[in-house]
C-alpha cells in the first residue's frame, strides 16, 4: 500500500508531523517521499504546485487520490485503513466526542501558538505592535492553561480523548511539541510537560521527529517567559 | 433524540450555522435551543462558560457529551446517526478524500473571508494598517479563485465533494453566504454564484437560514470590489 503513497515534507513543519505520525501508526512505512527546504521556498515549486495550488506542505498523494491538508489526510488515512495499525478513532461514542472535540481545539492552540513564535515572520516590519504581540502571548498563556486543565483530568493514564491514543493525539502532540522545542517551562506547565514526556517516547513520533531538531537539539527561548 | 440535545448559537455565525445544518440533515430537529446575542456579550454568560470554557458559539450539549467546536460538532452527529437522514461522509474513498480536503481547506477560506469583513472588529484601532487589509483582500481574491476553480469542474451536477451533498457542503456553504451577504459580486464569480444559489434552496439551510437575515435582507457592500 505505502507504495503508492507520496509525501512532500519539510522538517520542523507541524501540519508534516501529523500525517507521518498517522502513517507510522498505521504501519504505512516505506512510504515515498522528498524532504522539501522551506528556507529555499520548495514548497513554492513546480512540483508541489502540480499537486497542491495552495504550495503548502504536506502535499500528500495516494495512487491518484490528492489529499494535501493535514486534518484531511490523517482522517483519510485512518478512513482507508481502519484495520491496520493503531485504532485512531475510538469506538466509543464519548471518546469520539471528546476526541472531535480535543482536535479542533487543537487548531486554535496551533493557531495562538504560532501567532507567538511566528509574529515577526507574518507581521511585515512596518506593521508590529507591541501591544498586540503581548495580546498574543496573552492568548496563548489562557490556551495553556485550558490544556493543564484538560490534561490535569486525564494523565496519567489516559491521552487526549480517552484510554487510548487517538487523532486528538495525532493532531495535538506536534503543537506541545513545537512549544518545548521553543522553551516552554514544565515546571510552570507540569501537565503539558509530563504529556511531552510521555508521547515522545512513542514509536511512531520518534521514528518521524523533525531531522533538524536531530540535528540540533537545542531548542530557542521565546517561550521561556511564558 | 433530538430532545436530549441543547444548541446555544446566535444568529448570523457560520460556525452555527454548520452545526444546524447538520441537525436539518440528521432529521434532528426538535432540538432544544437558544438564540444568544453576541453584541450583548451572552456568549461569555456563566450559562455558555459552564458547558464551553471559551466562551464561544455554538455550544452544544447531547446528553451529557458536550461537542462545541463546530466541525467536531458536524463529525460528531454523522457519526452517531450514521443512518439517519442524510449521509454526509459518502462511501467512496475518492469522494471522501475530496470531502476531507475541500473541508479543510474551507478553514483557510473562512478565515480569510474574516480577516476582510472583520478587519476592524478584530484589529484594534492604533494597529490597523492600509497595507494589511490590502493583503488580506489579495488573499481573499486568491482564495475565491481557487475555489471558482474548483466548483467550475463540478456544477451544475456536483457538490463540493461529488455527487451527493456532504460535510464539505455543510461546512463551507455558510462561507459562502457570508460572501453574497458582503457583497460579493456573482457577476465576476459565477460559480460561487451559482453554487450559491444552488444550496440556499436546500431545505436544510432554508430552515436555519440566519434570522437576522431575514429581519433584514438588505446585506452589506464591503466585498463589492473584490
Amino acid at each position: 500500500m505505502a507504495e503508492s503513497m507520496t509525501l512532500l515534507w519539510c522538517s520542523g513543519s507541524e501540519p508534516c508531523w501529523r500525517v507521518m505520525i498517522t502513517l507510522e501508526e498505521k504501519n504505512l512505512q516505506g512510504y515515498n517521499q522528498k524532504l522539501l527546504s522551506y528556507e529555499k521556498k520548495e514548497h513554492k515549486s513546480e512540483e508541489v504546485l502540480a499537486l497542491n495550488p495552495r504550495g503548502q506542505l504536506p502535499t500528500f498523494k495516494h495512487g491518484d487520490t490528492i489529499v494535501n491538508e493535514s486534518y484531511a489526510a490523517c482522517f483519510y488515512l485512518e478512513s482507508q485503513f481502519k484495520s491496520q495499525g493503531t485504532t485512531l478513532i475510538p469506538e466509543s461514542s464519548e471518546e469520539q466526542a471528546l476526541m472531535y472535540q480535543r482536535m479542533f481545539e487543537g487548531l486554535a492552540f496551533y493557531e495562538k501558538l504560532n501567532a507567538v513564535i511566528y509574529y515577526e515572520y507574518f507581521v511585515p516590519e512596518g506593521e508590529r505592535h507591541e501591544s498586540a504581540l503581548t495580546r498574543n502571548k496573552q492568548a496563548l498563556t489562557t490556551e495553556l492553561n485550558l490544556w493543564e486543565g484538560y490534561l490535569s483530568k486525564l494523565l496519567p493514564n489516559s491521552y487526549l480523548a480517552g484510554p487510548s491514543f487517538s487523532l486528538a493525539d495525532v493532531t495535538v502532540f506536534p503543537t506541545v511539541a513545537f512549544l518545548f522545542r521553543f522553551g516552554l517551562s514544565a515546571e510552570r506547565y507540569p501537565k503539558l510537560g509530563e504529556y511531552y514526556a510521555l508521547l515522545k517516547e512513542r514509536p511512531s513520533v520518534k521514528a518521524s521527529w523533525p531531522p533538524l531538531w536531530h540535528d540540533n537539539p537545542q531548542g530557542h527561548d521565546k517561550l521561556k517567559e511564558i
